[in-house]
């Protein structure tokens, strides 16, 4: 089962290696990971995706905050938080095909971040899932080149109720 | 100086782990970094930011592509390659500031991802530099909590000209 984590640590160097060569060590391949600056300046966020059974992922979770320099581990529940990932898409688009994968682009609220003779490139936020969908749609005309960020996510501003809580692990 | 460097490695455990601690080794920060699924479904694909001289930078390049699984490492250079990052932000709104907070993000045509009775979550995508402004300016109302993706970055579309491909470093 997939599992989305967030894990907040000091911005020192050598503190994201350690976090994903646990991860190594123990075979589990990261699917994507996002890490990034925060809203205090000597302190980063990882926000990662991984394959792992649940018994697997308390175990890694537990080790993970025996690191250095690790503040904080969570996990981000769907529905239960808010979670987005940014991709950029160069597809083939002679003229003659402009004007569908415009409208396609449409359909997904995808903004055109470039656009060449022979290429467009699509800028898209959205869930993991739509950016596959938009993938699947866009590759029969031809997808040259792909980067997604891999997703990043926020407990919901709704927290009021007490229910909206990402499960704070360890 | 700071540089965007964007690298295609096969998708297997440990393959990132190698890539990161290269630079812990030398004991260079990466400040931010995405890695997520490209075009190809057993390829993926690192971007990340350092702060590093270009003497010292060609040698941690040099010292990649050797490592097992890395395929290509290129440089992005700006104004050359199209650069998103994406944020979410999450700042105290009670409802006398809402109208406010709403007007700010409109001009940085951010979204808002979600409304609580005392929290807006907004959701940026821009330049690196676009994040940094609109962050500053809402930190006074209350950043609670803040997520970056890290940039991500492509060749333009216009490359049919031969000037606008990134650096290919090895």
């Amino acid at each position: 089962m997939r599992h989305t984590i967030a894990v907040l640590l000091e911005n020192k160097p050598g503190a994201l290696t350690r976090v994903t060569s646990m991860f190594a060590r123990r075979g589990y391949n990261i699917e994507s990971l996002a890490v990034g600056p925060t809203e205090r300046h000597d302190v980063s966020r990882i926000t990662l995706r991984v394959d792992a059974e649940e018994h697997s992922l308390e175990q890694i979770e537990k080790q993970m905050h025996k690191l250095v320099n690790v503040l904080r581990v969570q996990e981000l529940v769907p529905g239960e938080a808010i979670e987005r990932e940014l991709a950029l898409l160069k597809v083939s688009a002679p003229p003659s095909a402009r004007a569908e994968l415009m409208a396609l682009g449409e359909v997904f609220g995808a903004k055109i971040a470039d656009l060449g003779p022979d290429s467009i490139v699509f800028e898209l936020v959205g869930s993991a899932e739509d950016v596959d969908s938009f993938e699947e749609l866009v590759r029969p005309h031809g997808l040259q080149e792909l980067v997604r960020t891999g997703r990043i996510g926020l407990a919901r501003a709704r927290s009021g109720s007490g229910r909206s809580r990402p499960k704070v692990l360890v």
